[in-house]
């Protein structure tokens, strides 16, 4: 066998593959875009010669008004260095004389919903669980469901932690709920739940334990591409949709975890928590149904609106027992005054709860440290 | 509780979440991109003002060097509409003044290796098993293995079969290898692997199977995004890896996958079958080792060298036993001279095969249409 040559047309394949990139005349193979330094400054470059205006948003951005332009050189090579910026998971775009385009150097993007992102890393202490690194992994799965309550069959992913598949051992469930405009892609992709349990783990910080991340919207049976065809909604479709994913959770999320996996079928082992959106759903299925989850997690808010009263279900959530009630918000967050109306209602209620408050709004940067806090808490 | 308030306000984040888009003064959610008519022709619109050229690349183009102008309206809306185009999955990307752009208006990106495209499916006979339908789905699984043979764990994807987790019945296994520039991620996204096989099942068209779908490059842990950091190789590290990947195959993955899943254990229960390079690991890797294999794919061929000579290997191949060796490649593929010395090898053995030839060349278009043709003819 002559494995040199072998060797050659592998080579030959690989050029041949990346050949339709040269043709676009980018010279896409030859730039390095982005580049993070030493010194957590990020350089971005972008060949567009023709090009009157590129500039560039990203998510260490405090305001989309203010977007960063980018020089262009001699050869039509546009590029600009920002930073040192704060260790983080960060998206970002440039702007195109107006258009919006994805970094075509850059092979990582996230779905966030109807709309994509390049993805950039900066390592550091503070990113360090959101990486993947040479620890134990637990198992990814993206499963299907049968959701009598909605009547159809839904998609979720389920992380089993590393040596599950190994032991006898039962488990405790984590139930982990996305936001508006999300789906049950957004917790794996934006929110890096199976690193940061892979890594807590790891570190022996949080007990190894099953979290379940639903789609949280009930008209829609998996996210974009994933879904059978469904003919468009209607508002009044939608509607009809209200309070069905809460009740699918109970009736027919947990029915199944329970019965396909190892799991402590209890109230002390089983959590919940979900953002925005997901904390109006933990809010509701958490007071509607005060005897299933032990562990409960707010975070940016769940939406808790000027004239609604949940003061006896709140009382009868005190009542049934809490190991824990966790609240993170970030101090410039749209949703505070909801917040403190959840406050409210637990402290009416003498919930005691566990509070913490940073810097920064209604991003995913925030989720992702509220899931690194609050997961440690868990099973304890 | 206030229930049409509440609902007001998730009207309300889910357009403060939308409002990224308005801002970049795209009119985005206003523009539909891609459109597929009833008759198979597709429109693409993009709202790009100052651009001077708009073309648009898609897979159902024969060249890279043609590419379909679009033609601008009063308001800087450029617009094109193509086909009848076959029903199929198409990957495409505009050229905006030269720049490589995904379509913003659409949600649906996949990535072939180091470079993106956006995607459109458009239905009808030909591409009804690439869909997703409402039939019973698998669960796919992305698992981290140990890899002695490489040093370090690697990821691959896992299918198990509708119905898997309910009894306690043991499945055959086929192993899928994706090609040069692909890594474990191909056969899921471009490959349309789970979609293929769950719509097979459900037609009683193909037997209930696990699919394990791994990394061939062997200086990779995981595709991109998903591997932890590690030092760039040099060309000398990459001739180190040479073979390791086939061995790892046989001396790291099948064993775990009969440890931890409910597979049975016999060549003709397991299956392989892998495009381009990926053929090439599966010529050695079942010359290598010819009691492991008892149902062979070779797509789009693999790599087979005029100065190479297997024939001691085959023929030991032959004496084995095989229940199946299934050769398919497009009448314009590159790699055709490869696949017709492929032919004569196993010719020369006495190897039965069957060999499928079709239109189109060395395309995921075409490889989508091989595993529709290869999977249900295994373990029958």
């Amino acid at each position: 066998m002559m494995k040199k040559s072998r060797f050659s047309i592998i080579v030959l394949i690989v050029l041949l593959w990346t050949s339709f990139a040269s043709l676009q005349g980018q010279m896409r193979n030859r730039i390095v875009s982005p580049e993070v330094s030493d010194a957590n400054e990020i350089t971005f470059r972008l060949f567009a010669p023709k090009a009157e205006e590129v500039k560039i948003y990203g998510e260490w951005l405090t305001s989309y008004t203010e977007l960063t332009p980018l020089i262009k050189n001699d050869t039509g090579l546009w590029s600009v260095t920002v930073g040192p910026v704060e260790p983080e998971i960060y998206g970002y775009m440039f702007l195109v004389d107006g258009l919006t385009v994805l970094d075509p150097s850059n092979p990582l993007v996230r779905r966030d919903g109807q709309r994509n992102a390049s993805l950039v890393l900066v390592p550091g202490p503070a990113s360090e669980l959101y990486g993947v690194h040479e620890v134990p992994h637990g198992v990814l799965s993206q499963v299907w469901y049968p959701s009598p309550t909605i009547g159809k069959d839904r998609r979720m992913y389920v992380y089993t932690p590393p040596g599950y598949n190994k032991g006898k051992e039962k488990y405790p469930v984590l139930y982990l709920l996305h936001g508006a405009g999300g789906d049950e892609d957004a917790w794996t992709t934006m929110g890096r739940a199976p690193e940061i349990m892979d890594n807590l783990i790891a570190q022996g910080k949080a007990k190894p334990m099953i979290v379940v991340m639903t789609n949280g919207n009930a008209w829609q049976t998996a996210g974009p591409g994933s879904a059978p065809d469904a003919p468009p909604l209607t508002r009044e479709d939608f509607q009809n949709f209200r309070g069905k994913f809460e009740e699918s959770l109970v009736n027919d999320v947990i029915p199944y975890i329970e019965k396909n996996y190892r799991v402590r079928a209890s109230k002390e082992s089983r959590a919940i928590a979900g953002l925005s959106m997901g904390g109006m759903h933990t809010i509701n299925v958490t007071t509607s149904h005060p005897d299933v989850f032990g562990y409960i997690g707010v975070f940016s808010s769940g939406i808790f609106q000027p004239d609604q009263d949940l003061s006896n279900e709140m009382l009868a959530l005190q009542k049934s027992g809490i190991k824990k009630y966790w609240v993170g918000i970030g101090e410039d967050d749209f949703l505070m005054e909801s917040n403190k109306r959840l406050l409210d209602a637990l402290e009416k209620a003498g919930i005691t709860y566990e509070y913490y408050e940073n810097t920064g709004g209604h991003s995913w940067n925030n989720w992702r440290i509220y899931l690194s806090r609050y997961a440690p808490m868990l099973f304890k």
